[in-house]
């Protein structure tokens, strides 16, 4: 799938995959798309939120929300990285949306989107984004995500 | 989170929780839901599709073509099973679309939709739902998904 | 692969598997029986430590020290559950070590043996077993694993 | 632990870690050990093979008949590689006997043992190693694994 250069800024993990993230129809299973999400996401708030003290985010928590993809290819194991593309989609006062792409060259595997919550895990309830959380996440803000299936 | 009685007929499956299914966070990884649907979906396949020839669905192939979930509520793990009931939102020509909630009794913890594509694994396409399979999902017709953080 | 009935007690966990358990072979990838041994282990703490105030083991933490296993036969999906049975094989001062038979009716998919440490977390250090704990372990105590590949 | 260099050559793949790796206990998983191993080992077979016709092992199938760790150190996410060394300590017919150390400069995370299986995936019955595949794995043969806990 041909994929034109977005217009808004993108922030781009390297995901290496697993031979065991395939399955029994010899594929990366639907649910370690999810795996490699999780793992871009955790990269990318290490280089984000590092001016406002580190992984901040991830020691102070974070939740998903919600979480939208659309499978487009499959994808077989091999040793190199796939590239996973996030931007920022929406910011509000304790969470917000980013947009993921799955890809590989020209080829594009998946499109997907989370909602995330900034959560205090001491006191078990979110807690409002700090400033230079939000300039981090308003630098990538972008288009919202194509989605196609979505009735 | 107090659960109406709906209105239409619906699939549970009962999924035992692995204490391995549990993150760093101490609750059941953002990533394991999407491992409890698979399981859930794989159990209500071995019923829906049994007067069809059993597994079929299966051997054949099927695609999850797209999945959206809203985590609602922490889970963490407990040796007993919890419940995900399903039922189907749309039914199409090769495609249908499902719903689920993850639950147990009065909570619940996470609502989820997919779109699944019934695919010949040796044509590498998609196929035709058979009268039989158009059966067995048309009797579990029910309500849309009530998604509420989709924007 | 016949079992003839051990001369000692074993406990018996029920563990069901995944559709996702399998890999690209088609089979229960190796990981996973990892994988079951570990969700039979939390069921079984469970069991023998409850006289000692449930699930102390767990909160004060247990680690694996050691883990051996053979692979007798592969093994596929199915929704029953299979078997693990364990028992103890020596009870040291903050360590045991432990058998394990992964099994349905008469076949023996692997055997294997572990050694745990009693673990306080918050010293970060080993612990002593407290007598309640040896007496549960003592009370399952049985003949070595019979293991035959090692060299 | 501090490591000295080894007496005979080993092969080392860099294996990346995931942040799900980790379990409730806020540390790698026992049970994904196994997997970095596994990637290890795939990754192995690619460069090992290579001459026989590249991924041929793959291909034609292997099976692990047992496996061994020792569990040293815990080991916490973090984005940078680990790295694990391998070497062959057996040859024969149709198996092998691999050792490997889990490390990182002079930490060491894990030492293991695993017997490998050439398998006709077809036949479903194991198959002799070749001439080459011999010759691969001869080239890397070294001392035996130094476990410490083996009763």
């Amino acid at each position: 799938m041909t994929s034109q250069s977005p217009a808004h800024p993108r922030f781009t993990a390297e995901v290496v995959l697993r031979w065991g993230d395939m399955d029994a129809f010899g594929h990366v299973n639907n649910v370690q798309y999810h795996r490699l999400l999780e793992e871009a996401r955790i990269r990318a708030f290490g280089e984000w939120f590092h001016s406002s003290g580190g992984d901040t985010m991830l020691r102070s928590g974070v939740l998903l929300a919600r979480q939208e993809i659309e499978y487009l290819e499959q994808m077989v194991y091999r040793p190199e990285p796939i590239a996973i593309e996030m931007w920022v989609t929406q910011v509000g006062g304790a969470t917000w949306d980013m947009g993921y792409e799955i890809r590989d060259r020209d080829m594009l595997y998946a499109r997907a989107e989370s909602t995330l919550v900034a959560f205090d895990l001491a006191a078990q309830g979110p807690r409002r984004l700090t400033a230079d959380e939000r300039a981090a996440l308003g630098s990538l803000l972008g288009e919202p995500v194509a989605m196609r299936r979505r009735r």
